[in-house]
């Protein structure tokens, strides 16, 4: 079985900033920084101050500036960032430059959308499979892609490199899709699932679970909701 | 307009939590800790260790152990804790033990999933109106309610209390969404559409955006795929 994954891997543009610790959450911001410049940039707009990129991501300067200093991108003072400059190393930094291929697991509701989901084909996302357990889902075309049977997986492997899976299966069945992605040599994951999976060292899961962002929600809803009384107790008792 | 979003604010149960204050990524283990809990239930599992839960969450029990501290929840020792009341003691923390209907804006491709997403019906998440601008999609039944135009929003915030709004539509239409939104009461957003919005302060905005989770997981897999190539240029030069 083929276990490799993914052929485009460069060292040449990567390798640089490989051997840095770039904090996580600096990690999940990158993107967002991303996109408020290809916005900037739609704009016709060359350069910007970190306060401006700042505003449009709801982070503070000095956050901003922290975080693309760990890029190497100090921008220029008096000037600010070059758009497009700035835009180029984000999009190194993330491995934007080259293809990901992607296959998504369980073609119900949500892997319809997901299917369909204009933001998967840009920045080098590329649906390239899409598979289902069901048969009477199979031979459906979903989003210009033609539906195939689960045990189709290891061929599609076989077909050409998978880099990312996303699994967008009920629950119950989510922990043997990864496990089958996983011997078949896919080390990213994006889980729907509202499940925990247990995967070997060296796998990456990201897991977007819809029910745990309403409790966040919910949690913070409730406390706008109840005032905090402040205790009279001193006071009484005094 | 009524402007008031929630009835049901009862300090009673909330009140002793209210004042303390929990960190921002605890708050976002405690549906996983909710979850594992009502799996072990599941099972019939009375009691568990905190290296029990800590697993089933894939945190290490150190930071478990801290993390319901804030709840008060310590276990018993040689015991641990008490599965059904661990559980009942986070569901009031996050505030499910009331009912948090919600309103999903924009039913194309993902409004649909989400409006079939069954984990909203669960933890007293409600969804009770779809709102759509295209005509095309209004009187369309999707997940047993059938889709209202977007112009009804105030008067479906007017029947009822709304807690949640869910924004479904392209990035485009998404500001002035969640604008109504507001105007019409709602402080809570869980935001599918890949942009940041503006809200004024008190409203929270959660964000869930698919190619922001990819991108993170391609910064990852570009990593696995770059090992780190320490410079020899030291031995060179001496």
């Amino acid at each position: 079985m083929e276990t490799r994954t993914l052929t485009a891997r460069t060292p040449a543009d990567g390798a640089q900033a490989a051997g840095r610790d770039i904090p996580e959450a600096t990690v999940a911001r990158l993107p967002e920084y991303l996109r408020a410049l290809t916005a900037l940039a739609e704009r016709g707009i060359g350069t910007c101050s970190s306060d401006e990129l700042a505003a449009a991501v709801n982070v503070n300067s000095a956050k901003l500036r922290k975080d693309l200093s760990y890029l190497g991108s100090y921008g220029t003072r008096g000037v600010g960032y070059d758009v497009d400059y700035l835009s180029y190393q984000i999009a190194r930094e993330i491995g934007l430059m080259q293809d990901w291929p992607v296959v998504i697991v369980g073609i119900g509701n949500l892997g319809h959308a997901l299917a369909n989901y204009a933001g998967f084909g840009s920045r080098g996302f590329r649906v390239v499979a899409l598979l289902d357990a069901a048969p009477e889902l199979v031979d459906e075309t979903v989003g210009g892609l033609v539906v195939r049977p689960f045990d189709d997986l290891e061929a599609v492997v076989a077909d050409g490199p998978v880099a990312i899976g996303v699994i967008a299966t009920p629950a119950g069945a989510a922990q043997e899709v990864v496990d089958r992605l996983v011997a078949a040599g896919i080390t990213s994951i994006l889980n729907f699932a509202p499940t925990t999976l247990a995967v070997p060292a060296g796998v990456s899961v990201r897991k977007v679970d819809l029910s745990i962002e309403l409790q966040i929600l919910a949690f913070h809803e409730q406390r706008k909701g109840s005032p905090v009384v402040q205790p009279l107790a001193r006071e009484a008792s005094a």
